[in-house]
């Protein structure tokens, strides 16, 4: 097959919603939204005379993701939401945290206020996280970001050009596509199946196809939004694959550490770690607010990493670097993970179990082994982009598969497993089932 | 005269200094390091058959500024640093800080810890403080980032495409200069007067001259390296230069709060907030560690800038945002100002003094009203640049006027008078001034 041509051909998307701003403007229209930035063509730069800011192409073509925008929706408390990423409020390690940072307060005073260069504890403490998933690494492989999407930006700047081509899965976290994307890249799609993940002989094909890929993204485990894990056959293949095509491998992993049904299998950068940068993080092992993750990546690119990020944010908090340091050495995290680990795997049985009892048949989805995502892949004929905004007024909000992908309208949905309660996944499961069944008998009816 | 070559016709930078890291390929000589990454052209892409890794024009162009690098260098207890613009340690609120972070984690609890929109609270804060500027703005046009550096990238992601122009100082913080330069971008200089500030027929010609820029960027009070103010006049002319030619301003303000010597003049967002993007910070007023700043945008613009800004970290920290907010509720920036203003001003006269004691006859400086820096022009013939390593050798850190300009060496150094104590100020200086005062007359002997 013709790589270049993956991802291409399909029909195009209904790029507006009902609610939420985007648009090409300064003054954007309130009233339509795209669902995903990166997919959108920019349009002429518009004069506005009365105003002196001229948007630049990027800020024109770049649109908030609906997942972004339904966090808005979603934190109000009549909503019950399967649509952000977000942790169990319930289990977030308040206490725990609240002691580190007296504590780093108490014992460093003025230096965890301070500016001043990543701190070596917290290096130490991730090199041995990272020897635990199965990956040695070194303390100095160890480069500090502010979570997981800096770690997606810097290392779309240190690796492409405004012209690059970068292989990645057709459905995909939007933040991967904003830093990945834009300008005249090629984002070479592969198709992934929803128990397997990626496919593999077409992911060949899509490395091997000319140009050469400046990177490969992958999500190897609970991918977000398939909830898919790469078996360590298909990493080996995956690695093998791209060490030949001479591509390096962006590893997304920030789920690794909420399994709940087994064992992770060995990371990339484990299996190759020449040729991989991992991206990890903390906030949904610990907490979001943290905004703290990492970048395991070979010495060598360690200046040029630290340079981009000074560009971007000059460091990250020293103060939050030494709480999260201090949470490790204190040995909280491995408790904490066992909580959330249990309370998850409770929640993705609850849910699954719903869905069979309330979903029209022909419903199916995938298995997921850990993580915060449940992908729902409903009969043919129900569009989740055009049902969203009846299910939220219904009190159900989720994200439908047209947000993941810059391919076409899906009959699919992602759902999150982790945010809501066992008793309000069974209501918002009940209540959008009941409303995609009304909608199935009437397609079908219509249709026979 | 003609814009186009202002900033042009300079001799060439030396370019390496003999400590540090940088350079083209994914293996840095760490023997080598350039002083400012923006005026470092591109070198051909390095193919290194031994991985896939190859880097991207911006992250082979862009390297670490000499002033981030110092950091390291400075953070050695044996050191006496002018060099970073660290505030002074013994004042950091550790206290307050810590009373507000302890607060909010019982008060909210886990929604201090979860992914979040920005709190009202602290937008209302900020607005507030703005007033006190001399800046009427609404909530909702406080736009809150992760510090001053991300709120100049996001400005610069806004505003610019890569072939952009970008009118700014002749001397201004490399920070700008990573954001604002790369790609075939034009940095056009405006040259400034130590006492001044901008050179405003400069300004006029730079403005005006095609093409159009697409920005001009200002540091109106306490410039860093400069240590100037612009005047009211002189700021009032700056807004009708910039209205006139149809080119927005951003106001890159961290500063303003640390004023010792009188009020700071209404900000440039204040007197023309449809053209102005303004950036402030929590950094140099409260602590770096917060990593919190925000943008004052004209409404219109809060859609593009949030997703510019998803796209590098999704969000600012929930508890930075709870914590400064409480921080500014309990009235502890006042008093924790007073404070910080008083020292400040006093290790500023301390410095002078001893610059007039032990620096070489012929030496001006800049006449700070307040802020961290003090400018310093040497005699002709002492290269900033040339001394540093001596300089820290014998125990005392600054950094080159070369830092700060793609435009040439310089016998001018930037002293940060913040961080060090009094005693160590006239210790320093001393030292600093015995060495210069011997390669003076050297200089001056062999000349003769």
């Amino acid at each position: 097959m013709d790589p270049q041509s993956m991802g291409r051909g399909w029909p195009p998307l209904p790029l507006f919603l009902p609610f939420g701003g985007g648009g090409d403007t300064v003054k954007p229209a309130m009233d339509r939204m795209p669902v995903d930035g990166a997919a959108v063509p920019a349009g002429p730069p518009v004069e506005d005379p009365s105003t002196p800011f001229r948007l630049s192409q990027e800020a024109r073509s770049l649109n908030r993701s609906l997942m972004r925008r339904l966090i808005a929706v979603t934190a109000r408390p009549e909503i019950i939401s399967f649509a952000g990423g977000l942790p169990a409020p319930e289990l977030l390690p308040v206490e725990e945290l609240s002691v580190c940072l007296a504590r780093v307060l108490a014992d460093d005073g003025p230096r965890a206020l301070q500016y001043g260069p990543p701190l070596p504890a917290l290096q130490e403490e991730i090199a041995a996280m990272m020897a635990g998933r199965g990956a040695g690494v070194s303390p100095e492989q160890v480069f500090i970001t502010s979570g997981c999407q800096q770690g997606l930006q810097i290392a779309a700047h240190l690796l492409l050009d405004p012209d690059s081509a970068v292989v990645l899965d057709r459905f995909i976290f939007p933040g991967v596509r904003q830093a990945f994307g834009g300008w005249w890249r090629e984002l070479r799609e592969v198709p992934t199946d929803v128990t397997l993940g990626l496919d593999l002989e077409m992911l060949a094909a899509a490395l091997t196809g000319p140009p050469r890929p400046r990177a490969l993204v992958v999500v190897p485990a609970f991918h977000n939004p398939l909830g898919t894990t790469l078996a360590p056959a298909a990493r080996q293949t995956v690695v093998e694959l791209a060490g030949a095509a001479g591509v390096p491998i962006v590893e997304d992993d920030p789920y690794s550490g909420l399994q709940f049904a087994g064992p992770v299998p060995v990371p990339l950068v484990g299996l190759a770690p020449g040729q991989t940068l991992y991206l990890g993080s903390f906030s949904k092992l610990v907490a979001p607010a943290l905004r703290l993750g990492w970048i395991i990546a070979p010495v060598a690119l360690e200046e040029k990493l630290r340079v981009i990020k000074e560009s971007f944010d000059l460091e990250t908090s020293g103060l939050v670097q030494r709480a999260a340091a201090a949470f490790l050495r204190a040995g909280y995290l491995e408790p904490h993970l066992a909580r959330v680990r249990v309370a998850y795997g409770q929640r993705l049985r609850c849910m699954t179990a719903a869905l069979a009892r309330h979903f029209p048949p022909g419903t199916r989805w995938s298995e997921p082994a850990g993580g915060m995502f449940l992908w729902v892949e409903l009969p043919e004929g129900l569009d989740t982009l055009a049902l969203l905004a009846p299910a939220i007024e219904a009190g159900v909000a989720y994200i439908p598969g047209a947000a993941f992908t810059g391919a076409g309208p899906t009959s699919a949905m992602r759902l999150n497993f982790s945010n809501a309660t066992p008793e309000s996944i069974e209501t918002g499961v009940r209540i959008l089932g009941g409303m995609l069944r009304e909608q199935h008998s009437g397609a079908t009816n219509r249709g026979g």
